[in-house]
């Protein structure tokens, strides 16, 4: 077009997959408003100009259906980029074949650790771009908390549902940084789906450990919360985190309420327990994001919560993922390649910071997503209200504490006693 | 063809995928004679007259590139047969895809426990059929010896590579038969390419349990089992096993033997130490096989023992794949149906016994052949002869003693002591 070298004029063939159903955070019927908000945004942008998505849907059901989906396409009808999976196991066959066929693939889920190594030679997953902070990158902030402390030694309790797996991969991350760090760790896993929870049994094998991180259901926190204050641990001798792992708001204020006749108990287990969790953004635009989520969950019959952000990790990952993929073809276009040239789109997008709907997101020289997260504890204990007390800023690696933030929750007062004997079942 | 209504006369496209690699005992450099050898029998017999295969083989390099092999043959092209892989990871990929596109699958590996669920409605394994004894299979010997001497702990020690996993997955299916028979286990892993082996270490952990089962490559059985010698562990209070998985003859006379200052020690603990592995088989047809493929390998240049079989498990459950097939298709074709119906085909090799290349071959009801196995022992310290001194049979699950048994070798003179405490890391 004359006088428009700038135009891009290309059609993206997109196969978004996630699974079809509601009860995943990340289902499409959740995400693709997100997704859709993206392409317009770039369809609107002067420096896009010319640039058409093509975006289908694919019933990724959080299983091996993505991969039929993809090898199931003819050679000349392959999608030129993959949106997810999220779940680990899809996520892996799905990028596997996507990286063979030079077909990027950008995910806000895949995070476990075993996706790490995709700059090698012989690598799988040579093509994965992953545009939410991975498990990995969370267990920074543990690293950066346990050095300013000097805390030596952690119990990881976690639920393991042998399905998706999210706390299992969560500990996984958690247990490589800090045995790096050689912090001293011992675990207990648990599976709330199968059997019932025996907290106190399990919260007395926390006893040598300065420092108890937990990653469970709602429910299963509460549990161990209780049975910890019964025991007299959570004042003096320990510390305890939860991870609450996508911003799905079922953390802070109101946390520990059930209606039952524990509640205070469990409120005044909670003044003692530290959450986890992404860093919360507040730009405008986010707002407006916020708001145009909200009202298209709604439309679709999607429960929203009131008083809190429609928009979960997810549904901000891959809003950004359209956006850095269009930065990046934006780039090897200019310097002459296609939609075709996969792997030098993939390149373009790894190392790279860019504004993303809620703040800067940047990518390392992985093409993972440095992470930031947030501690909030309760910081009330009559009101039981909850505030931000520390920051962990993957990008810099730097931790800051703030206002809220007081010493003395974090002062071990008493030293651990030892562990007991302990045995475990090798098909882990 | 007037008169011949019963020629098959069609043509089977065959996939062969293996690694080239002849460090595996399955490269397709050792398994293709055997192969060939099945076809030319098929070509020969009037039962099959006028079927043809045509046999291609692909390099699986024991990874990723089977699965790449399988997705990139169009539409058109694809085979109506795969046999292998055999590496679990690459079986894993290959079979999920193949299932899908209606191909029937037949491994002599794929041993793992995560496939024996092929039958459900979902399963991503239900055209996998495996023609040798798996892992599952070989631990149903260790129930029957257990229930026969009434032994209730057992110590497991296996050697995980993180690469093929060959010892991690069968200690996998140890662990999960001995623990629905309620018999208390505990173990060590270790990694000998990565790290030295502490031997004694290790040894120290088995106090606590009457039965030692190893899996592990030759030299550090032999330091495991001079450890336990050292110890006094050998003669009173603990029963040692090692797990040989593929008929590969480094085990039996001599094998405790390195022409170091430690061999008539070696020897010594060598006596108290039980083998078990595949039943061997001396059928005359397997005899003519047997000399076949050594020609066959010593053309290739790949080097055979002198005074032992060249045939190991891979080649004979390759052979037999074939044969099983052509029965199973001759059978569907006198239905009406035709090589495109590759569950009709899998489902008509299940829950069949028909005589393979060195005796009977039974396949249960899910596909997955039935194993005999001996137990093999030194029956003659002086002279450090082995013989079979026990032996099981799948089919049935029967369990017999041979003459060159002994009962004493197997009575348990002292109570095993408790063991030490101990901690394991969770991402094994």
């Amino acid at each position: 077009m004359p006088g428009r070298t700038s135009a891009l004029n290309d059609n993206i063939n997109v196969m978004v997959m996630l699974p079809l159903n509601n009860t995943y955070l990340f289902s499409y019927p959740r995400v693709s408003p997100a997704i859709e908000y993206a392409r317009k945004t770039l369809e609107r942008a002067e420096l896009f100009a010319g640039l058409k998505f093509s975006v289908h849907y694919e019933n990724s059901a959080c299983g091996v259906d993505a991969l039929y989906a993809l090898v199931d396409t003819p050679g000349d009808e392959r999608p030129n980029l993959v949106l997810g999976p999220v779940c680990e196991y899809a996520a892996a066959q799905v990028t596997r074949v996507a990286s063979h066929w030079n077909i990027p693939v950008i995910s806000a889920g895949a995070l476990a650790t075993g996706f790490r190594l995709k700059i090698s030679e012989t690598s799988e997953y040579s093509h994965l771009t992953r545009i939410a902070p991975t498990y990995l990158k969370m267990a920074e902030t543990f690293q950066a908390i346990f050095e300013h402390f000097a805390w030596r030694t952690a119990y990881l309790i976690y639920d393991d549902d042998k399905d998706e797996r999210n706390c299992y991969f969560t500990m996984e991350g958690v247990y490589m940084v800090l045995s790096d760090y050689h912090i001293v760790t011992d675990f207990a896993v648990l599976n709330s789906q199968e059997e019932r929870v025996d907290a106190d049994g399990i919260i007395t094998s926390v006893y040598g450990s300065e420092v108890v991180i937990m990653c469970a259901r709602a429910d299963t926190v509460r549990d161990l919360m209780l049975a910890s204050h019964r025991r007299k641990l959570t004042s003096d001798s320990h510390i305890f985190f939860n991870i609450e792992l996508f911003n799905s708001s079922s953390y802070g204020d109101g946390s520990w309420r059930r209606g039952d006749k524990y509640d205070n108990e469990a409120k005044a287990a909670y003044s003692f327990l530290n959450t986890v969790t992404l860093l919360r953004s507040t730009k405008p635009e986010f707002e407006d994001f916020s708001m145009e989520m909200k009202k298209s969950l709604q439309q679709s019959g999607i429960p929203v919560c009131e008083d809190c952000s429609a928009v979960n990790m997810f549904m901000e990952g891959f809003h950004d993922a359209l956006l850095l993929y269009a930065i990046a073809l934006r780039e090897v276009m200019s310097n002459g390649l296609t939609k075709k040239d996969g792997l030098e789109i993939t390149h373009s997008m790894w190392n790279r910071t860019f504004e993303g709907i809620a703040g800067q997101v940047s990518l390392d020289a992985s093409g993972d997503r440095n992470g930031d997260f947030s501690v909030i504890r309760m910081t009330d204990p009559e009101a039981g209200t909850h505030e931000t007390i520390m920051n962990y800023f993957g990008t810099n690696g730097t931790f800051v504490t703030m206002p809220g933030f007081k010493r003395e929750w974090f002062s071990l007062r008493s030293a651990p006693e030892p562990p007991p004997p302990k045995h475990i079942e090798p098909s882990c």
